[in-house]
């Protein structure tokens, strides 16, 4: 089928048939695949409210409560846990934007910022499209319509306006409502997500990164020791303002088999402590505090490390197992001294005493910080290169999915389909559904990846590589939900065209109404299937299930996951990237995708509220990437009408879209001057009020004091894995600082730091 | 011809065997050119010996030595005045890079540089090329060769080799040999350039930039006044090291008709004082020192504004004639102070408070200051639109030209020219010449073109806008004398094919080939021309002959040149492009390329060292540029290898370029790692030792008080127009330091400040 898929012009014109079949699928089944995917979705939301009610599925549903607040449950009785309720949407309508960010962060906030403005943008698109654009479509071509249900798709796109149609004007005011609404909404964003940040960084309790700064790179000699290296340069070149500072060492090889076998032991503990106690604390084997039995490993670990020392291997083991790295976290009297220290060029040799302001204490990704400085750009060239051949090698699969929504090569192949298709309601299913569920499929497989590849670039924070795989992510769903759809799936036999620039708008124009179609299943399978599945936490779910009654694991309190934003964000942003650029061209697509936002509100809300624990933070630094990408979206739709207006030879219209281009690129621009820096750089101003008013309550002391422990990389031997960030890859083994720690601060909030913040 | 040029496939078939009869010109047709460029050159070169001679021209020849330099001339007879003589030659050749770097800077040594670099590379190509690539080239097709200098030129290139010929491994070899020399060779260049930036930074005397810092967009307020709010703001944020401030003033309508009436009255000075003394220093008035006769227009000057100041119209008229820009001078007391201050974002609005590093005093570019910060980013789009239109605006001339080396054409369009062609020189002349010069002539209209853009862009300094322009000319130069004539000259008729990426390295690889002849004749007559006219300085002769003989003009002393980096570095890096590009191809461009190169370093040393000053110093920002050029054409250079090689199908060739091109690539990416962030920022580490060195040689309050005067943007109304760095546009008529000073100063030597390093 692939090589079908691929083969040159003869067979043109049979596939342009079978497009033209598929394209012609009518509305009716569009809505039986609706009815079906809101059946499911009805389901799987009653399932949950029941599911949360279970005692056994609390830490797959309750995970950051429980890690975070004293849970005071109350019991439920066994019949109440039965009745399916909407409680929860009431609870996750209700809790404010306050609240969210007083323990979810800024970066959770602006993830809901998102689905806020991707609702106020599509409802905006709706009421223009659906009143203005969709009867202009529909009433297109002079011809007797049948009875709506059993109506052709085609004939609700702009295909079906003729050419040279006066009424073209109403798509293009569409497009300028459209598009002067989103640039206001994005501006107004912006603006206040900036503030956000702003107030976050200047309100929070004093965050330790603001006073650090990782040195890289740092030059060794014979005669001095690092410390000392380190100690002169700074103190020589800014004595004034240099408090202390911490080596990074590399763990050795006999401290990562403690670790695994600390790891393993645990596990086995979890497996003999069969009984589940309700009222034990998550830390029931870390603080001790419910019995010392989980303790005996740690004296071993002790006994084992002390019988080292006192056979004078002390100072040899420390050399062969903890090798210094030439990089250190070097503290400073004031945050201004910090940020100054980070951003001006301190040796002659640029790539000598490299400086960056240091991570949170949490957002540390020790494990990268081993890495040579000079390694790195090759690193992210290799990373680069890495990516693009993923993407360009997933075409094929795509490709192959793709065709199978052509049915009659699919009988052709595989004749016992024949049977199955004869029934309708199949047809419909296998039709709509297959190639978007199987799509989807291979998309679930990519992020793992994307983070893997983003780690192997070397950022020295979590929320870094977290950013990175982000955008790697976004690159491929849109590359493949979008650009490989529309290519491969309406004409792929005209590839060579496509390379002539010029032809891109015409060629976009001509398939993404013919696409439409699959682009609407797609938002009803992918989009609320997804959501289902996120507020089912299948995956956790099914684990749990089979880990308790199996194997009799006992249940994990650590493994509280930190949000996904490196696969969420993408498919927001994927389909808003559909929303825009079908709002004109296919309106009916705009229901869809709003009951997809809406529903993915709350969700996300409910997620946040219960699930996901958000360890570290990044103060907003997605959303650059979310503004970037919606003036994509917006540039790209424009492109799209100017290559339909040119095709229903239009030209008034095309006239008129070309300014809004470049309006549209000028204020991206403007925003991009106004606001971006605010992202990568405290200002003096804040930094030095800031200073002044810890100076003023005399917390300067204190701050000072905590910061030189609050970088231990060597984290007590009994610490957990940390799974919190777990997101599928498993290079965050490396020690860090004390998980429970963090969980005792939350019991005493903001006695000394707040971490989270 | 144009509409010719520009015509579909059907004349296809004419052109192609009309440009195979222009590729297939021979050797004596070459050579023919070569003589008559060789003995135009030295005929310039002997006039110029000449020329220098005589006294009349001495402001055209030695307008750098008499502005500063004591002028100990000696008296020369009638007789020797008229005899050529080869001294200059020598005494160009003498002088050392130090004492260049003395009184020239770092900018012009760079420069000569970029020179050696080329000699180097190519002397090494082309004995690689001439006695590895060229027999292999000449003997590739086994036939009978005729005598030598009437063999087609055709048979130098690498299309003379066989289809799958096994002798493509020497031009393989010859690659990497190429590839090679030149990293090294860069690697090195960009090292001891660095070196010497750093030694230019840290070891001349203390400059007054590295302690100033350029703040705009300044916020007013109506209850303080501009001066109070900058010193609000840096004592409050910037209190241990705010020195002092200086705001800059928009310059009204009656000062402008001052200037402007000041110069007419000048110009009329000029005219009046027939009489040249040679003793006469340049200042003769505006020190007075040879007599009051042209301080009469200062006095009335004077008088104007003191009869304003009684008038009490004194301060209406500050308000009305000298508006404050809300942009001013910031001085520190360290140089560290003041590179911090400049590169920290100051407000958490990006937009305001916006702090640069301030150029030299000599280098700032008054008009500019004036222009709102909020304005720039939408000037610099508008610019780079315009530069973009331009470029392809100006491709229908060139293709006009190219057309016309297909005489074929010409004569059907022009009959009378069939009578001149039909004597054979002529014809040789026509079709070697003509397109090249004319094409020359257009590219002379480019530079002040690209320079007005670059002034309107907004850059704070002259340096800056010359090294934007520069960079505008590259592009420009690239893309006119490579790609439009590649492309346009040899398959204008295939221009849709070059919009597929995969085909342009075997289109390339078809059409350098066949232009190397066109190259060639641009070496010969764009190349060594240049260096004629630019020794002769043909304008500035002709200028000076015609407005002293006709007009009666003096000499105007102030007229000294700099150096036209934006001209120059652009025609260096196309010939060292055409020569990358054609070495493997058609090894024959070598001999002719060196020869102008070596020509070019003699010539331009002695520009250097007798006309052009250097009033201010981007302390060698050019060579990233040159770097990336280099790296640019070597990567070209190996792409077409790949096209040659595929086309000749010879696989095991092409495997070997790949890791070229990646290896190439990861060395630029290197380097810009190790050396680039150098030419950006000046690190920690030196100014803190600069500022103990001053402090500890107790020198620091002395450049306190110098720093307080070093930046006045009102110069002494009887301060020249400065035209010392007149580039052909006339916007730079500000007024500025005034210039009699720098005068001053350079014959006391290193007393304050050194204006010049």
């Amino acid at each position: 089928m692939f090589g079908a898929a691929m083969a040159p012009s003869p067979e043109n014109n049979k596939i342009d048939e079978q497009k033209k079949d598929y394209f012609s699928m009518d509305l009716s089944r569009l809505l039986t695949s609706a009815g079906i995917n809101i059946g499911i979705c009805a389901l799987f939301l009653s399932l949950y409210s029941v599911f949360r009610k279970q005692p056994g599925n609390v830490y797959v549903y309750f995970g950051r409560r429980l890690s975070q607040e004293d849970g005071e449950r109350r019991n439920i009785n066994a019949l109440e846990r039965l009745v399916p309720s909407a409680s929860w949407i009431v609870k996750a309508w209700q809790i404010t934007e306050d609240e969210l960010l007083s323990f979810a962060g800024v970066d959770a906030v602006v993830f809901l910022r998102v689905l806020v403005f991707s609702i106020r943008i599509f409802s905006i698109a709706m009421v223009v499209c659906i009143f203005g654009v969709l009867p202009v479509n529909y009433f297109g071509e002079v011809k007797k319509h049948m009875a709506i249900p059993p109506e052709a798709l085609f004939v609700f796109t702009i295909a079906n306006v003729k050419d040279k149609s006066q009424w073209l004007w109403v798509h293009c005011v569409a497009l300028y409502i459209i598009t002067l609404s989103a640039c206001i909404l994005l501006y107004f964003e912006y603006k206040s997500i900036s503030g956000m940040r702003l107030a976050h960084i200047t309100q929070s309790p004093p965050n330790p990164s603001h006073f650090s700064v990782l040195v890289r790179s740092i030059p060794r000699s014979s005669d001095e020791s690092l410390d000392d290296a380190i100690k002169n340069f700074f103190t020589n070149y800014h004595g004034l303002s240099y408090l202390s500072h911490r080596t990074i060492h590399r763990t050795g090889k006999v401290h990562k088999f403690m670790s695994t076998a600390e790891k393993v032991y645990k596990k086995f503990v979890r497996l003999k402590v069969a009984q589940f106690d309700h009222k034990c604390r998550p830390n029931i084997y870390r603080c001790g505090l419910c019995g010392g039995t989980s303790n005996s490993f740690q004296l071993y670990h002790n006994d084992f490390e002390l019988d080292a020392k006192k056979k004078g291997h002390d100072h040899s083991e420390t050399t062969d197992e903890k090798k210094e790295c030439s990089a250190a976290f070097v503290f400073f009297k004031t945050r201004y001294a910090a940020v100054v220290a980070s951003q001006v060029l301190q040796s002659s040799n640029p790539m000598l005493w490299v400086t960056d302001q240091a991570p949170e204490p949490h957002d540390v990704y020790w494990p990268n910080l081993w890495i040579p400085y000079r390694q790195l750009w090759i690193r992210r060239i290799t990373i680069l290169v890495a990516s693009i051949f993923l993407m360009i090698m997933l075409v094929p699969p795509i490709t192959f999915l793709q065709g199978l929504t052509q049915l009659e090569e699919l009988k052709e192949k595989l004749p016992f389909v024949k049977i199955i298709i004869k029934r309708n309601i199949l047809m419909r299913l296998v039709s709509g559904y297959l190639p978007s569920v199987l799509l989807q499929l291979l998309i679930y497989t990519v992020p793992p990846v994307m983070m893997l590849f983003s780690a192997v670039e070397g950022p020295i924070s979590r929320s870094g590589r977290k950013k990175s795989a982000c955008c790697k992510v976004l690159y491929f769903t849109i590359w493949t939900v979008f650009f490989v759809n529309v290519i491969s799936g309406t004409v792929l036999n005209k590839l060579d065209a496509i390379s002539t620039p010029k032809d891109i708008p015409s060629l976009l124009a001509k398939a993404v109404p013919e696409q439409s179609t699959f682009f609407m299943t797609h938002v009803l399978t992918s989009g609320w299937a997804s959501l289902s599945s996120e507020i089912m936490q299948t995956f956790a779910l099914i684990y749990n299930f089979v880990g308790k009654r199996m194997f009799g694991l006992q249940d994990d309190p650590d493994s509280v996951p930190s949000f996904p934003y490196h696969t969420e964000v993408p498919r927001l942003l994927a389909f808003g990237l559909l929303g825009f650029t079908c709002s004109i061209l296919a309106p009916l697509i705009l229901p869809f995708l709003l009951v997809y936002f809406f529903l993915g509100y709350v969700v996300y809300r409910n997620q946040i509220m219960n699930v996901y624990c958000s360890k570290y933070e990044s103060g907003g630094q997605m959303w650059p990437i979310v503004h970037n990408t919606a003036i994509f979206s917006l540039v790209l739709t424009q492109i799209i009408a100017l290559g339909v207006f040119g095709m229903k030879r239009y030209p008034v219209a095309s006239g008129f879209t070309i300014p809004l281009v470049i309006a549209t690129i000028l204020f991206n621009e403007y925003c991009r001057q106004r606001f971006y820096p605010m992202f990568n750089n405290i200002s003096a101003q804040d930094l030095i009020q800031m200073d002044r008013d810890d100076e003023q309550s005399d917390r300067m002391e204190e701050i000072h004091q905590l910061l030189l422990t609050a970088y231990c990389q060597s984290a007590p031997p009994a610490s957990s894995q940390d799974t919190c960030d777990d997101d599928g890859s498993s290079i965050n083994e490396a020690n860090r600082t004390d998980f429970s720690q963090e969980i005792i601060d939350s019991i005493t909030p903001h006695q000394t730091w707040d971490c989270r913040t």
